[in-house]
């Protein structure tokens, strides 16, 4: 694909649409600000935009991607940066769009358990925003507090409570979009239902940018469930906190949370944090188990019949949270896993995920793999959903090691995940780091129609050129 | 699109791939049973197949797609032939492919709450395979008795349990597809997640067989919920009905079926069942409302609120199903509204859909219509998803009113559909009979957004022609 490079009546072309204020360059910016604009949580990669872009209104969004069209300019959007796949970092430079002035909660529909958001809200202001009132958002991944919803449903994000709830696209009913054209349209209706010609809202989500710009969503609610249970279950095996996932659900439980940590993860989080936990020597790996729903007793039931299952396995003292602030603090260990190896040392992170049975044989496969070739991982995740996330340490490891040795373990464990039912990434996107990767988990005739695909929506391949594909 | 005729040689070439037995033609078959593979239950349409072809394998299907592709033949894929908006009729005539000897369940995973069936499998066949073994598949539209649930995926089919539990779309993890170049594709992996390219499953989900042949499906299962409570509350006033469904929602409860019916709907139906029910005079209306989980404690306390909820109204005396074989009476009823009607009269069946507060708005809108163009209707459908079936009643209506003279108003429904935030199809699809309407729905840049797609897929246009757009 062949780019033009950004001329100086674009820039003032951009500034006309939105301002000087928000036309950004390197030459003008502050230079720390800037160049954030061209990293994201991925690794330690950094790609420099030609000009960074902040619209406010669909209006203004449509006559950039006019121009860029026109004279076939990259376009990548831009969330709040939390990605780890890299699917936000521009790597044909041109422009980066970011969103984060869509930043309004436009209706909360308390008639119709919906509501109305623009894609630079961040996904924790509006759980808070609809909890004001009742409501339930449920997806949840670990960035809650600074990841935007338009990221969310980009990456098709999913978080502890998918396990129950489902991730953002189960949420999304209808969504606003700009094509590369600069045309406005509305993927779907307001509804719960929908058979209307094809399902263009459920293509959009995941698909990375490269489609088109999301500009609003309507989302779906649920009563808040008002009640909730937290265990922390520590296991001597890690096999068998693998295993016994699966026992809980066959017992006719659905947990709204059933969270994998192997000893190193939950170790260096509780460090990086500063919360004390006492972890004795024998115990391996961690399941934290959350159940919630309307009615405190039928929980306390369900707890019980927990502890029947888990009866059976190696388990060591169980604690049970008692308050809320145990609570948080327990949920604030996990979400802080990536956050603690980050600080340790760089890393990648593969987003494993299979059929949650065949966890136990990947975990050990990982371990193997990681043996062979002598590197170490730390794992952990939503064992629930069958999805792993391995971060392999850098460590030691030369540049030679790291930038091209790992590729063929890296392949090793997703050819594993295929083979188990899965595939090569659950919720982070294959954005630029799982590129390679991609023809383990798809044939060349799925690449194909990808591609079709992409050539409907974006005929000048402008939309974030070099991802998925 | 222009098509080939049926040759000689290549009805042999047919012969030879899934042998004469299962190749049909006007010269050789049966005659009824031939003429029943050009319907469906869409009012009283018929359109000729060339050839019915009857393949048992992914590779009897790709070896025909393969010649139909060379020799451009359209190919009309074929269900169980229950589906209402024309989705399964050879209106270009050319190869009916019945999908019905894919009637396997080739696995019940009990580990990971999964099974894999092929497409011909009867739905409730399906979902008493899989309650044997203390599992839920939920998705139950009102023919489950009949319908395949290759016809489901195709036309992204729902039923009572989707307020609580989705539709088919929200059940399926991945898809064995044929596409029209006789390649045989997955479209995702046996995962509850996924974020790997372009969601291809969803995508095939509620395409109505114009973009490939579903061989076979993996489909999540749910832990089998072992308690319901069923009520059938009376209501003397339908706006009154119809709202009271949101308030429901409101007071936090999310039920397992919310379903609206018209007074004549119910009438209809137990007078065709032969099923007694006292209906008084003054009775407009009724909700059949559904509450199912794991505790029975906790479903009396949420029937109490439902109780605390309908007080508000204006109800007739609620009946609280106490058997299980009153409740299969209720869903009896409930479920051959539609065989109902059709005994009375031919009917067109419009499946509109809104968000769920705005249901009174469009009943209402509907009946005001009907009142201003002279027809009658009896509405019902899924309350709790905004989804109300409207059907229209031939009665006395000539040919040309039938005909020609509906399409105002219906147009009109769908408009106020529309500008209520809802669609033109919930459930049923486009079709042949919707397709009309599209423009009511989308705009100009969807429709060629999904003319595009349908490109990519089939190049030659051969799958279902003149369906959905």
């Amino acid at each position: 694909m062949q780019f033009n490079a950004l001329t100086p009546a674009l820039v003032s072309a951009f500034e006309q649409i939105v301002t000087p204020a928000h036309v950004l360059t390197a030459a003008t910016a502050e230079a720390q600000q800037y160049e954030a604009y061209g990293r994201d949580h991925t690794e330690d990669f950094h790609f420099a935009p030609d000009v960074v872009l902040r619209p406010a209104t669909v209006e203004e969004v449509s006559a950039i991607m006019k121009l860029c069209h026109e004279h076939q300019v990259p376009v990548t959007a831009r969330g709040a940066g939390t990605g780890l796949s890299g699917g936000a970092l521009p790597i044909h430079n041109g422009v980066v769009l970011s969103m984060e002035r869509f930043n309004k909660i436009l209706k909360i529909d308390e008639r119709n358990l919906q509501a109305i958001v623009e894609p630079g809200v961040v996904t924790e202001a509006f759980q808070n925003a609809v909890k004001e009132v009742g409501l339930f958002y449920p997806p949840d991944p670990a960035s809650k507090g600074s990841c935007f919803l338009g990221g969310n449903l980009s990456q098709s994000s999913g978080g502890p409570k998918a396990v129950k709830y489902g991730t953002t696209r189960d949420y999304v009913l209808n969504l606003q979009v700009v094509l590369p054209t600069g045309e406005i349209i509305w993927t779907g209706a307001n509804t719960l239902k929908n058979a209307t010609g094809y399902n263009l809202t459920q293509l959009m989500v995941g698909s990375e940018g490269t489609l088109g710009i999301i500009t609003k969503a309507v989302f779906r609610l649920l009563p808040y469930p008002q009640h909730n249970i937290l265990m922390l279950v520590p296991f001597r095996q890690e096999a068998q906190a693998a295993e016994a996932v699966s026992a809980v659900f066959r017992a006719g439980i659905i947990p709204s949370g059933m969270e994998f940590m192997e000893r190193e993860a939950i170790a260096w989080s509780s460090d990086y944090l500063k919360i004390p936990l006492t972890l004795p020597e024998d115990i391996t790996a961690h399941l934290l188990i959350e159940l919630d729903g309307r009615d405190l007793d039928e929980l306390y039931k369900e707890a019980e019949q927990v502890y029947e299952v888990l009866e059976k396995y190696d388990v060591g003292e169980i604690l049970l949270a008692d308050t809320a602030g145990q609570k948080d603090d327990l949920w604030k260990i996990r979400r802080n896993i990536g956050n603690s190896v980050r600080y340790n040392s760089v890393y990648k992170e593969e987003d494993t995920v299979v059929p949650r049975a065949e966890l136990p044989t990947l975990l050990k496969g990982v371990k193997e793999i990681g043996a062979r070739y002598g590197f170490k991982s730390v794992c952990y995740g939503h064992a629930g959903d069958g999805n792993m996330h391995v971060n392999i340490i850098r460590g030691e490891l030369t540049d030679e090691e790291w930038n091209v040795g790992l590729r063929q373990p890296i392949s090793e464990i997703f050819q594993l995940c295929v083979k188990l039912g899965g595939t090569i990434s659950g919720e982070h996107g294959i954005g630029l780091v799982q590129k390679p990767y991609m023809h383990i988990a798809l044939a060349e005739a799925n690449l194909n129609i990808m591609r079709g695909i992409k050539q409907v929506f974006d005929p000048k391949g402008i939309l974030n050129p070099g991802k998925i594909f």
